[in-house]
């Protein structure tokens, strides 16, 4: 190491690379930030500045409201203390990718072979891993807005997206027939139920309607040799859909659907887990093995004592049902908290609207005082207009439905409610009102 | 979930797809295996038979063997129980990358801005990353071979590989001529040291004439307003020098080096934590900026509890030095032990040889009896022919230079040392011997 005596090199100016013109490559020149990002920097800010923020943006957990499986951090500790600090297998460990194939039979009625199963560092090298591993440059891709991510996966392999935009008679779900006209030339469609960030979940006619399509598509590709159209299931919020809200999978509801979907799930969410970095994907053998070569290369493997403990955890149902019975509950007093909140005020005659809470972390409400004029004098005329008032106002932090490729300026926004607490909640939203009601006609 | 009267839907026939076709995207199909991958599957199915083998082929550690810092696994626990278990940032957690930047000013006096570090899941994520941020395709990719890897992610971005072979009279590092020939339309110059797959490092003349050789070129393209080209500075290995062996760095050498050099480092090999997946790289921060977009993307995000482990470990010299003067020197005394048995062989007249051990966990031997016949009647004609004898005949594995692109059947070999003991070595190392006296002239 370095010579005690030898004097520091500063490279601070070298590395701040004044350079006007770009020294990447045109993928890095392409890809664009997150949205939502840029948001909590705004309530990092304020935040910072000693305001009181009621923060309902970011899709995670604040520890001191929801903490990790009491079981899930007591294996990673007895994990650590074994030695379990080598690679795991590029695929997972093997004890984890048998307890989701146990897990899945048990919880979902599905029964995979273990090869279907890959392990990652959560969903998104899954995701990533299904668009390298299925999608070719210019190849097109299917996807509804409001959804999550689904553009910036597109732009890195170059594919050519194919939004298809889902309005609230149908919750922001997609049917059948809207996905349709590009299913000819699709090379995968990316669905997620219950989604982010509507908190709403596909019927089980939708999604058979659409199972059939792809189905009747992949038909006439095999018999003319040409390559399937797969069906991205990102389905990490399954556990946590509340009261009688079902969830359904392509495979249950059309079995022949387990050669063109791929599954992608994970801890992150059910278990409030984000930070630990564990996640799976089931899928046809062939493509999941295509998979695990590129995730090989990307190195997205997620750590060995983290994946030996979510084997126990998952082989344990009734850890994992005594957790979810609290969980699901704390976050479904938060979610219908907001809800009922919301519903007094558009019976009080506010513009504001939401949709009963289904599943997820997440609450769609409608917040539209467009045309109206704050204390200010500004008039309202855009939902980032509406997102800045809220936060400077109200000291509420939401995320309009634009960040999740929903067009328009509507008035839709997603709530997430991960990292507040219900007395938060109950002092934000008398705020809410009340800076609702001082709008002034403009 | 599962209502447990309904039966249980098997798609294990479904999921094994059969089907001649590829089903999968030309990336995926371009992807080949690891070559270390199908060797160790090899050996796996021996073990499970019942031998013993001194498996030298994984570039890895056994926790019977080597464990991780007491200190770093201390405060995985602590984290753990603090609940620390929500979302890192996607450019890592901030105590992490201060500690980075102390730790990089305290032992390589190099001293870069906060803003220069990202985090990653292993240097793998920061390697991928690198050639996504700052390679298009078609374009040039220098590489020494032997090395690691590269030409996998010069396949997976779609770049041109110029691969420079570099023989043993140089310990198998790249002089600058033989890199300079590409250096006009190169993009990117991997280097890695010390070396995987030789443990051997470069010289600090070496490396003072790359520096040149880039800086020159660079000066050339700024004026002309082309994009520079980069050093992609893999020093993984760097903590793992042996007795006077020095370690240099492109920025220590030449400090206008901060412009175009990516470092990556992580814990993985110095601190024996393969699967506790915490890699990070510095370097400009226009490079750093974009590369930490393409990682959220990727999702190959370091787990929080180790991350923070990390940053505490980082601030510890003390802590670091002791643990790596026992480390260190229980490597070391594989290596030696190996090089030394090989010494011995060779002055007996066998066809062996090998390198002092300099670094890494790796020792470069050459065993060539080619020619030769086996017991069996088997001619040893090729690299692969001499691996395969000395695994069923010795119970030893090793890899061949091969599978890191260095061509021919040269008798080049890598053996590794952190999954096998001291004793494991002394008794294997007559298995050896007796092998290689076994042989008869053809």
């Amino acid at each position: 190491m370095q010579d005690p005596d030898h004097e520091v090199l500063d490279v601070t100016q070298l590395a701040r690379v004044d350079n006007d013109q770009s020294r990447v490559s045109k993928l890095a020149n392409a890809l664009t930030g997150s949205e939502i990002l840029k948001i909590a920097a705004d309530i990092r800010k304020l935040v910072r500045d000693g305001a009181d923020i009621c923060n309902l943006t970011v899709g995670d957990f604040g520890p001191q409201h929801f903490r990790v499986p009491g079981l899930l951090r007591d294996e990673i500790h007895q994990a650590l203390d074994r030695g379990e600090t080598n690679y795991p297998p590029s695929n997972g460990v093997l004890q984890l990718r048998e307890a989701i194939v146990r897990f899945y039979r048990r919880e979902l009625g599905l029964s995979y072979p273990v090869e279907s199963v890959v392990v990652a560092s959560g969903a998104r090298p899954l995701i990533y891993g299904s668009f390298r591993t299925l999608v070719d440059p210019t190849d097109t891709v299917i996807y509804p807005a409001p959804s999550w991510n689904n553009n910036h996966y597109i732009t890195m392999v170059g594919a050519r997206p194919a939004p298809v935009v889902c309005g609230p008679e149908q919750k922001f779900m997609p049917s059948p027939e809207a996905l349709l006209d590009e299913l000819p030339r699709a090379r995968m469609l990316c669905l997620n139920s219950p989604l982010n960030p509507t908190g709403t979940v596909i019927t089980k006619a939708a999604l058979e309607g659409i199972c059939d399509a792809i189905l009747a598509e992949n038909k006439r590709r095999e018999q003319a040799g040409e390559r399937p159209v797969y069906l991205l299931y990102d389905h990490i919020y399954w556990m946590l859909c509340f009261g009688q809200t079902q969830h359904y999978t392509p495979v249950n509801v059309r079995p022949q659907m387990a050669r063109y979907t791929i599954f992608v799930d994970g801890i992150s969410k059910a278990f409030a887990a984000t930070g630990l970095r564990v996640g799976w994907a089931l899928g046809p053998v062939d493509a999941i093995k295509r998979m695990t070569a590129a995730l090989g290369h990307f190195g997205s493997w997620a750590p060995r004592p983290e994946q030996l403990a979510v084997a126990a955890l998952l082989d344990n149902p009734e850890a994992i049902r005594s957790y979810h019975a609290e969980f699901k509950s704390q976050v479904q007093a938060r979610l219908d908290l907001i809800h009922d909140s919301l519903q007094a005020l558009k019976r009080e005659g506010l513009a504001v609207d939401s949709i009963p809470p289904m599943g997820a972390i997440y609450l769609t409400v409608r917040i539209c005082p467009f045309g109206r004029k704050t204390p200010d004098g500004h008039v309202l005329e855009t939902n980032e207009d509406v997102r800045k008032y809220l936060l400077e106002q109200a000291g509420i932090g939401i995320v309009p439905f634009q960040a999740f490729g929903y067009p328009g300026n509507t008035g839709w926004f997603r709530m997430s409610v991960g990292a507040v607490g219900v007395e938060q909640i109950r002092q934000a939203m008398p705020r809410l009102a009340a800076a609702l009601r001082a709008l002034v006609p403009a």
